[in-house]
């Protein structure tokens, strides 16, 4: 078989606010691949299916000398996240032609990596679409599951609120919360997003475009556990209207990854109302409860029991305007590239 | 014997920036009372010796309509704190003539008690001086002691950042951080309190007014634990220079209680270095610990484990300016006031 094209999507330029497509990112189409004969030197070759979209990216496109908790994308070179794929050739004993692995993939069509390494193999046995598995039975799901389960000391009858509510994390977060009995708070940024987070089950869902979020905890609050997906104005909101000893799980902080978040004014509340933050990663909380999750989650979700959304992008060479998207709150539900079908 | 004076420092009106004394407090020794037979009812009368004066008190200068951990101040009623005093007469059988009690005093030189109710008897089997007992052995030595065993999980060889360091918590917290073998970083607000932090084993003690926390922080950091007692723009440099994991204890936010703290630019930092910011207050610690406190700590200081310097004022007509000190930050130690010697 003739060579193939194996289209790339390329971090260009560090973005100064939204990365734009044909700008921040460019996709490239000049390199190809013989998927018979390509020498794998010991390793194996994945053909690419889905690939995640998470907000988190946008932390990544910087000057790689600034530190910070995930590598820098470096300029030239594929963005990398979250995805899955088949293995087509393998001449590694850990993994065979025909399985399915999950890990941190470049945004390309097809690669050939060296060993498995923290790849993950997965069984799928309840025949779940695989962009389930970089959503709710992915990262972002990890994030909301075992997060919760950390640090949030749920209990019947407190109140949550819950930022970003129409996300993957946030929509996850609402199902978990009412599974434990919380009223729940929630918002969103667009009123079909609200829609959907209502549908889930939360009490009091209001769009902050249109309703200030300081008024809104005025009359629902105090609130016992605060998920935040966004700092800002809203964590300010949180901190004023907290109950006493409420647990704040700082999950992200969009409202800075474009720009600067606004200032916060109400940190006195944190010992004065002996309030907790937990600043976490998912990838901290995997160390320890991989296999747990991928032992109860996937079931569940074949059961039914957590309902979600996907917004899935055909083509890897529409990933560029899905990633601004996901920037610009344009998005809506877990946004998916889909590579290609088997 | 013929009734005495029984002077008063009365909350007069809510402040607006600082508290003047004879504007926000006024001393009053309009009352008298006849010691040997004021009637009792079943309880007991108390003698004060010694009275705290805490950086929290501005807290309780406020709008009684505003909540807070701590009740307001009652406008025209003796302000009150911590003291300790002695049992002159009682009809209570919790408590006996002679004895010496710990707890939340009005500002008074005699006062009448109907029962023990969360009154401490004091043995003090060490002989300490009354003040210590609301020093380091009392509420400031008890936040520290506590909350460090709580909240800071040290390790040798971490970097520690104290603020108001020279205070009685402050100076506590670096001989405990010193104890569990850590580097620290220690700031106070003028040369001579610094030179007191440096001599209980600080390893880098700055005057925040002549050198930028940021800056220092940028060279001596990154930290792992940070004690906080005074929010705003130190809170801040400590969230851009903290290291991984690293544990704020929200001790207090004293830049905020006279005025507008600086607003905090750097939440983003709290997941992404996924730091934990604990909140709390001595009281809730007490809940489960103060035995424990009281077995341990009075036994170390009198050993000498433990130093510690007073400011004490003799004179309860001086408390309303020794209470604008504290808040001004020109205090130098522990803030005491010696209303009687037995």
């Amino acid at each position: 078989m003739a060579p193939v094209k194996n289209g790339r999507l390329i971090f260009n330029e560090i973005p100064e606010g939204f990365p734009e497509p044909g700008k921040t990112t460019v996709y490239d189409e000049s390199e190809t691949i013989d998927l018979e004969n390509a020498p794998l030197n010991g390793g194996f070759l994945v053909k690419v299916l889905v690939l995640s979209n998470d907000p988190y990216l946008r932390f990544n496109m910087r000057d790689p000398n600034v530190e910070s908790y995930s590598p820098a994308f470096h300029i030239g070179q594929p963005i990398v996240n979250y995805g899955v794929g088949v293995v087509l050739r393998s001449e590694n004993k850990e993994v065979k032609a025909g399985q399915y692995v999950y890990g941190v993939f470049p945004f390309v069509q097809y690669f050939i990596r060296p060993a498995l390494d923290d790849f993950r193999i997965l069984e799928n046995n309840e025949g779940l679409p695989w962009s389930v598995y970089v959503g709710v039975a992915g990262m972002p799901g990890q994030t909301a599951f075992l997060a919760w389960k950390e640090f949030a000391r749920a209990k019947a009858g407190e109140t949550v609120f819950v930022t970003a509510a129409s996300g993957p994390v946030g929509s996850f977060v609402c199902q978990l919360a009412k599974a434990d009995g919380l009223k729940i708070v929630a918002s969103a940024g667009t009123d079909e997003k609200c829609a959907f987070v209502k549908s889930l089950g939360a009490d009091v869902v209001f769009n902050y475009k249109t309703t200030k979020t300081e008024a809104l905890l005025a009359r629902e609050g105090p609130i016992d556990v605060f998920w935040d997906n966004v700092g800002g104005e809203s964590l300010d909101a949180a901190l004023k209207h907290a109950a006493k000893h409420a647990r704040f799980l700082e999950c992200g902080a969009i409202t800075g990854y474009n720009g600067q978040a606004a200032p916060v004014h109400n940190m006195g509340n944190v010992f004065a109302k002996e309030i907790h933050l937990y600043g976490f990663l998912v990838f901290t909380l995997l160390e320890d409860h991989a296999d747990e999750f991928y032992a109860e989650v996937p079931a569940r979700i074949a059961k039914g029991e957590f309902k979600f959304i996907e917004d899935i992008k055909k083509g890897l060479e529409w990933a560029g305007h899905a990633i601004y998207e996901v920037q610009a709150g344009k998005n809506h539900g877990k946004s998916v590239i889909e590579v290609a079908t088997e």
